[in-house]
């Protein structure tokens, strides 16, 4: 008999759901329906379980055929249930999100969050399957890093193991959305990078990306910055050395103290490709020990893309 | 039937052995003997092997009453049985070291690097006690990692997790012994501190410190700084400043890495007690995110001293 999970991507805008099959982590089905946190949290659980209703009607199964739910939310998690606060949404400070779902639903329910939970899904069925020793970064507006260590996924003490965006590379260095200074995605989040084009920019005009924006520095983003360095624009070039520099740097810091055997990369900046992904590797050698590069079977972008946060959060339930 | 298992620690100048019961961690016994490694590896495997009968004769037990031998050495070791170099040894490369031992003995052998071990045994019976998420340090002439995950030792994917002494705090900053730039050992080791020192010292000789040391840079060791402080000397007192914030910028990241629930650190700068304790668990709070500080318990000094190196090696068989 076929048994199936649900897995849940709780996002500031929208839930993404979807009905996973234990046998091979593919969606079967899924969904998108309104966060609308601001209806207050009892709404929003309320509309997950009546989606977990309607999907089990649909499939035309029961609550035995589904072996719990998982749920990938923006922000710490402790022990798979607690949610000490919501950084986006007006709900209650730590609220047991487990227990009101599996109050709703009757099924086993566990949370994480969101950068583990995608981490897990590409360990599962994505870009790092097979593999036991996992770093998962996502590179976008921040950094987030996800751990997978002896084929678990490892939380820490309070759900914050893996906040490599934060992690020290200057000491009194660049200041952080965070409050502190010298973390890491100040410099190599896409945030990061454009800070340093938007600088850059105000004393050389003269180059593509300025043309890309049309003079508009309000427009820029990090993919101006990549696509003019693929037409081989110098200014666009220094600044993605500026980036692969930076990535380097903290990816190497993260592989001398965890020693993985591989990192996937996914995240806004990770679709730049080659260009970002080749620069890396390189620089990573600088400042990463031997044996531990030696350990190090490779860098590789995301694969399962949006799907991850379905498939991840579904593979918590798998997750003893 | 009370059971032991064989604990040592392979030092560059002496093998300590002990036997160890394996209800409680006490060492029942233990003695000492010369590494002497210019013999060959054969000689000392020899050596260590009639040790074991030795203390079995002597303490009238048979080789059922133990479990295995642990056995602690410097370097990265891959998946507990072999060492890929050993750094100041003329040794075989890639010597299987449980293999060798366990041909001369008979008994289950597993290795590990120093300092895994030393964190291992702090939390079997030491300063750790208890705890399920341990970050040990070894703060000495250079700067060495162990992790404790749920419990487990965690080695990473080729015996390289915890090589925390060589996290970049800064980008092409001081040069390390590694050959890399920016490591935090450089930094913040008794090493670190030390060139910190001899560097002020070229400029100011009115201070307590350079009175400890006669004149004679060639006698300066972070003891005399540390001992100059307490005593109230201003000079001593800013270098005690530069080296707890420097310990803090690093540790800071291992945390935002790891969020572990308690820290141990041993090693020779460790001895100078809450000078050193009090500034890093003030630091530290400038570096490290809200929810991973709540997460920490402690930091405290390690607790067992030179047994750790026996003890944590005889841990080693019951990590299971």
């Amino acid at each position: 008999m076929e048994k199936y999970i649900i897995g849940i991507d709780l996002g500031g805008t929208n839930i993404k759901a979807g009905l996973v099959k234990v046998e091979d982590g593919t969606i079967v089905d899924s969904f998108s329906i309104k966060t609308e946190s601001e209806k207050g949290s009892s709404n929003t659980f309320d509309r997950i379980a009546n989606f977990v209703d309607d999907i089990i009607k649909k499939e035309k199964l029961t609550k035995k055929d589904i072996l719990g739910l998982g749920m990938g939310i923006p922000g710490p998690v402790l022990n798979n249930e607690i949610v000490s606060f919501f950084a986006n949404f007006p709900w209650e400070d730590n609220l047991n999100v487990a227990e009101e779902l599996k109050k709703r639903t009757g099924l086993e329910v566990k949370l994480d969050n969101d950068v583990n939970v995608i981490t897990l899904g590409e360990a599962w069925t994505g870009a790092a399957q097979g593999y036991k020793n996992v770093l998962g970064i996502a590179l976008g507006t921040g950094i987030g890093g996800g751990l997978v260590v002896n084929g678990h996924l490892f939380g820490g003490t309070s759900g914050g193991a893996g906040e490599i965006g934060h992690i020290k590379i200057e000491e009194n260095g660049k200041l952080c959305g965070c409050g502190q200074k010298g973390c890491w995605e100040a410099y190599a989040s896409a945030t990061g990078l454009e800070r340093e084009a938007t600088s850059r920019l105000r004393v050389n005009k003269n180059n593509l990306v300025w043309k890309k924006i049309e003079g508009d520095i309000t427009k820029l983003e990090a993919k101006h910055i990549f696509d003019a360095a693929k037409e081989g624009d110098k200014f666009a070039l220094e600044l993605v050395d500026y980036e692969t520099r930076y990535v380097a740097l903290g990816l190497s810091t993260v592989l001398n103290v965890m020693n993985p055997e591989i990192v996937v990369i996914g995240g806004g900046v990770s679709l730049a490709g080659d260009i970002l992904f080749d620069g890396i590797k390189e620089k990573i050698k600088e400042n990463t020990l031997i044996p531990i590069l030696n350990g190090l079977k490779d860098i590789v972008p995301a694969k399962l893309g949006n799907d991850a946060g379905i498939v991840g959060a579904a593979a918590l339930i798998l997750d003893k």
